[in-house]
């Protein structure tokens, strides 16, 4: 197999095809020269606007996000029609539950042969900085392709999805009835990233006490410039998707009159992110020596301490 | 108040000084100049023995280490009578759940005025590393003051958990029947972690079928020299604690039989934890400077991308 040039690629995937898309979705993935070269040619394009699905397993957020794409497949942003949708699933544990993400795109059963929508499940090829590189950086390979609106679902409030809300315009934190639980755990997390709440399979006992719950989470958190609507869906009848297809382009709505501190804040985290997965990539480098061996045996042997051992290993860096 | 030598309170505390002991774990709690030099005395005494307790909440974790406290002061290590226990309590998300530690040290009530047993909830200050470099570091203040077993209890299996577990010598997983779907989303975390399975609440239904998921999980993640072994407790009752102390001591005769092996384990995990702080840090320093600003800029321009942002901050570094 010979290596496609990204910038050949990228000309095709702007002409339709999906297998020069994949192609460069694959390069994100797995690291090294592919990787820069395709990120340097997706970053010069205009960023894509991004929605972000997240909440934790079981909530129907797949169910949503395929609903989400019918929605959206009858909307317009910024006076063009939106003709074309990308998915990314992303799900860390992968490497361990790969039934999951194959569940996923066959629960998005409604648009899995729709040509307008293109889903796309990432998994980490263990390269510097896994998704959390490689997840943004697929984004913006939709973005430069023409895709006017992508979605990313991700499992969760962890770091991971902290990390990729950052790099979504918008994104829904998916909640059940009966979630009190898993929301005091994740406070922080949620507050942190949720634009737009949804109470899922609202058809069932406890959605009052869930709105309820949410509501006073958000009066807690201070005063914002948005709050965050909290809006109820059955996915699997499609009750409440209008409201909040409403809803997110609403939020985006807001967040384009703000654009320039919100590009700024994007760029910001991009490169935050890039810069704290290069200084890992050098520990990693750092920790593969005999300068690093020769500090590990004078921890064992207690003549040093690791904030020392470790300075004397960055001073050699 | 005049900062007290961390050497001084040292030998105090050896000598019995709860109040010396307390500073000192404020020190490493609170980062700087006073945090690196407890660090240098600790690290200088031998490492002590460390068991680790985590699982989800609510899964009586706090009943059984006040269980496992009380069993612990009838037994003895090389020899000598475990006369007096620590008791490390970590919840990453107390800045938002305060009450909940607070409510960990009145659940381990039973030992809550016994002068042999210390119970110190630990709380981030916000400093370099967080939780992830002071627990280890308390850890390490209590073996050089004379702890011979320390117990640290954490919740979840997230990252903090992975890193605090390899700070301990022994990391027992409390389950509770019917655990499955909490199981399936950590897999890989909990296998990496766990030295001894803890089924508690064993009086409930569905004890078998966790302990087979359990066994399943074990078989498929492939030969290990030291399998772990699955007890059943009813913290409550204390049923099974003795067992389980025999479980965790049976294991440390393992770990110290391959004590060279085990002991740079740890200090390269030591080194490595505190080398990402400190790059990590130095991340924070490159970040807020003009130079930074300016590559900002230019990613919002579109005339760079943050793989080549990042390289130039860094050969500036």
């Amino acid at each position: 197999v010979i290596a496609r040039e990204p910038g050949e690629l990228l000309v095709e995937a702007r002409a339709g095809s999906r297998g020069a898309l994949a192609r460069l979705l694959t390069y994100v993935e797995s690291g090294g020269e592919s990787q820069r070269a395709t990120a340097a040619l997706s970053y010069a394009a205009p960023a894509p606007y991004v929605v972000g699905i997240t909440g934790a397993p079981g909530g129907g957020k797949s169910t949503l996000t395929d609903q989400l794409i019918g929605e959206a497949l009858t909307r317009s942003l910024d006076g063009s029609a939106i003709d074309e949708v990308g998915v990314l699933c992303v799900d860390p544990s992968s490497p361990f539950t790969g039934g999951a993400i194959l569940g996923d795109r066959i629960r998005m059963q409604a648009h899995a042969t729709d040509t307008r929508v293109y889903i796309r499940s990432m998994a980490t090829r263990g390269h510097l900085g896994g998704l959390s590189l490689a997840v943004p950086d697929a984004l913006r390979v939709l973005g430069a392709v023409g895709f006017p609106l992508s979605f990313v679902e991700t499992v969760g409030v962890g770091q991971l999805e902290v990390e990729v809300a950052s790099s979504a315009d918008t994104t829904i934190v998916v909640v059940t009835p009966g979630w009190g639980d898993a929301m005091q755990a994740n406070k922080a997390g949620l507050l942190e990233v949720a634009d737009v709440f949804v109470v899922n399979k609202a058809d069932r006992a406890g959605v009052a006490e869930t709105r309820r719950d949410l509501a006073q989470m958000l009066d807690l958190g201070g005063d914002r410039q948005w709050r965050p609507p909290i809006l109820d869906t059955v996915a699997t009848t499609g009750d409440g998707v209008e409201k909040l297809m409403d809803a997110i382009l609403q939020h985006r709505n807001f967040v384009d009159g703000r654009s320039h501190d919100t590009r700024r804040a994007k760029a910001r985290a991009e490169l935050e992110r890039v810069l704290a997965a290069m200084l890992r990539e050098r520990v990693g480098v750092i920790a593969d020596g005999a300068a690093y061996e020769a500090q590990v045996d004078a921890l064992v042997a207690g003549t040093t301490d690791p904030y020392q051992a470790a300075e004397s290993l960055i001073g050699l860096a």
